[in-house]
């Protein structure tokens, strides 16, 4: 194991992860590595949420703040979670425990676009950062970490943190050395132009270069990353899927894309998952991802010849799949990048390369306002991640979704979304399984008539009697009818009755 | 007058405003020069208005669709919308006179993000475009357009358009020639990065060039930009730009900034043009600006040698202003950069050169959600402008607004926002003439805090009250409480009252 240490230096600051929570104190801000269930210290937030019930026990205050690049794993938010370890939380998070934590208000979160994460981190919006605790799949000969599953926020976390806690996984593929490609953006104001024109370019190192006199622990550890497996494609995500490639033939009709090299970006689940499977047997060749996270389909079509490159800030694979990496990292590093979320996400990159973005939602209204993160307004399910980056700037933004959840009792189109995450001036085509809604160059109420015929047969007549009410009730304000008094009625039946129709 | 056509060509392509008129017919798609009252075309406009009253009183359909850099001026949007010559409106207008015909339901609006615009033309999503119709201030020998006193989206317009139109307008200065620095994107896939690091950088030709073979006619104009006088700056105002200032010190305190070279992005109006004048007798020195319009307030700061650099789209001057640029053009071309509005507003460039984006709002909820552009959710004012370009991509985010409007019967603070154009993940800092909030690093919860403190004292306790009343309702979604069922009441009350009170 020590192999992956080859570093005197660092090596002489191995410690149980026990004793390297002793570094991380209560009221730190803390920076911790992890983006989508990979790359996230296995140990060390084990070890910190004992400390921290050992503290309450003992009458003590003990908590921290937590940021991280997105999502971890049970093992890294939820025990930190369970053990009341957090005060506040940056910018995402997905965990079960968590998210009930954070909608009982027993802890704060703020819910970010990644792209800006590192940039406000390192300007102290949120203070000065105390640790950063960083997995690497290995430290090289000078003290580089080399990336495990991701990168995320590490470099400007390593960077920012007044104290460094390394851990070295060997469950990780030594193989991986070489995936990672690491940039660092000059400070403000001497920033300059990202060199990257396509998904595939290498701008910089494979590894992460540190200052060693932060560190003061290194620990090793042997746990996998943690992922879901994907649930098997049911005929609602396959409708889905067959839409959204409707619609992207209808983009090689009208000449602005062609069979080879449509440029990707999907976010994760199990409907972008179908997605990838059709694509598998579709006409498009020489596929690309720009996007933040590489998930099982992508790896399927990289295997099939269909995907030359895909670009990501980490990969989170389910337990299959990861396997498989593990035992060809080597074959997949031909074909992936992990880069700096900062970079897998930023608005330069995204806009340059003219992606098409693909994000799942929880519901749109009628005019195309989309929200990705609170159940009736106010529940935190997870939070935007990434998709507003690439919804932004990507050169065609598309949401996909089932038209209803929970057995229809919840439509995924409504007459005024009851959080919005990403504004009618962004979202262009919104796809159910009852077809795809192409809301590019139409007017709110040319919009809303597309948005009907995509939702659920079931809400279109509830859908089309507040259209008819909010016209009657907008005589002198045509441009986007609302009737005030109804436009959260959904929501209202929801919370009242549990189910939107009422 | 013909000295500032100096191409042969072209020059035998001269007539009056009425022939040019006939090569604009019913259903066509055109793309105007012209941004917030600048570098509109003068004579076609009227020459098209007359053209489809009579074609009108003759029982013919004659509807044009219209794309411009921006709003016009009475003499461009105005005269149209009179004459019901336009079906569908972009990116973005502020005529009386069109807005009243949107609200009504006459003519449809798409109201868009300006850094999206050209490219949405280019790419075909509203149809090809059949004429660009453009102002310029000399034809050049070769045949290039020397741009008047915008340059907007008239690159792409003209790239795409089967048809073009020139008007040489004689009352704009030919020392404007020099002013502009014209950059060519290359089309999709082959972008690559936009060389500008600092505002004051230029990359391109001074002129645009335009293939001649598809000009159908040149026009002789002499009419003048129409811009408003601002008002002279009121106790509000100035209390706000006095609360903004404090703001800056703040940042300078906290190491964020520094008194030499603040890059400013300002929306424009009678609030932004109080925070110029502020600044003239403030610490800040060496102030450049990387915004969409240049506005009197920046001219004061360029002749006091308070700001070295601005960079925009286009000018919009008061009628004494105006007339000084046209008197001393040659001495504000030193330190006035005019660029496509696709570089102005690019995310690209917006997020390297690190500005602070400060825009106007209709209103800002409680969680920090800013409604730039529907009054109670429905009527549309103007647009959402490039306000979110810069709102999105800037390294801090603000807005300011007076805490109240109509004698207070408008709160500028609501409990939810009637329409979202700027979500809580953007909106960092609002300012109104009550204080700052700085709602960086917060969770939902505390921004609410904040964010009555800068709301007007009569407003105060009917915020309270609903905070109280949301987090009553939210025991299990304490993230972000709302109230549902009097989330819009502010609004409603305004509607059925005249005031948000009730």
């Amino acid at each position: 194991m020590n192999e992956r240490i080859k570093n005197a230096a660092l090596r002489a600051k191995l410690m149980s992860a026990d004793d390297a929570a002793r570094f991380v104190n209560h009221g730190d801000k803390v920076g911790m590595s992890g983006f989508t269930g990979s790359a996230y210290p296995k140990a060390l937030p084990t070890a910190i949420a004992e400390r921290a019930r050992a503290e309450h026990e003992a009458g003590r205050d003990y908590t921290i703040d937590l940021f991280t690049g997105a999502s971890t794993a049970p093992d890294c938010d939820g025990v930190l979670a369970e053990a009341d370890a957090l005060r506040f939380r940056a910018p995402y998070q997905s965990d079960p425990t968590m998210r009930a934590a954070i909608n009982a208000g027993r802890m704060g979160y703020a819910d970010m676009h990644l792209s800006h994460s590192a940039q406000q981190v390192e300007e102290g919006f949120f203070g000065a950062l105390d640790v950063a605790i960083v997995e690497a799949s290995q430290i090289d000969a000078d003290g580089n970490l080399v990336p495990s599953s991701g990168v995320g926020n590490n470099v400007e976390y390593l960077n920012a943190a007044s104290r460094i806690i390394v851990e070295v996984n060997s469950w990780q593929s030594i193989e991986l050395d070489g995936m990672a490609d690491i940039w660092q953006m000059p400070a403000l104001p001497n920033r300059v132009a990202i060199p990257i024109n396509k998904p595939g370019d290498r701008i910089g190192t494979t590894y992460i270069p540190i200052d060693a006199s932060k560190v003061v622990a290194v620990v090793e550890t042997d746990a996998p990353d943690r992922n879901a497996p994907f649930k098997p494609i049911d005929d609602i995500s396959r409708q889905i899927a067959g839409n959204f490639l409707d619609f992207l033939e209808g983009e090689v009709r009208a000449g602005r894309l062609t069979y080879d090299g449509y440029i990707m970006q999907s976010g994760v689940g199990n409907v972008p998952n179908a997605v990838m499977a059709r694509l598998l047997d579709s006409k498009f060749e020489n596929i690309q991802a720009y996007t933040e996270v590489i998930q099982d389909g992508m790896v399927d079509l990289i295997d099939a010849g269909k995907m030359s490159v895909a670009s990501a800030t980490s990969f989170s694979l389910s337990p299959e799949y990861a396997n498989k990496m593990n035992a060809e990292a080597k074959r997949y590093r031909e074909h992936i990048i992990t880069r700096p979320l900062q970079i897998s996400n930023h608005p330069e990159v995204i806009r340059r390369v003219g992606l098409i973005a693909t994000n799942g939602m929880i519901e749109a209204d009628l005019y195309g306002h989309v929200n990705s993160t609170r159940v009736a307004g106010s529940r935190i399910m997870n939070g935007i991640g990434g998709s507003g980056d690439f919804t932004r700037n990507g050169y065609i933004s598309s949401f996909i979704s089932p038209s209803v959840a929970q057995d229809g009792a919840i439509s995924a189109i409504v007459p005024f979304a009851s959080h919005i995450d990403h504004t009618e001036h962004d979202v262009m085509v919104v796809i159910t399984e009852h077809g795809f809604a192409d809301l590019r160059g139409l007017t709110p109420r040319e919009r809303a008539r597309r948005m009907v015929q995509v939702a659920h047969p079931d809400y279109r007549p509830l859908l089309e009697d507040y259209l008819e009410r909010a016209e009657a009730a907008s005589v002198k304000a045509m441009h986007e009818p609302h009737h005030l008094a109804t436009a959260l009625a959904f929501h209202q039946n929801l919370n009242e009755t549990g189910s939107m129709r009422g």
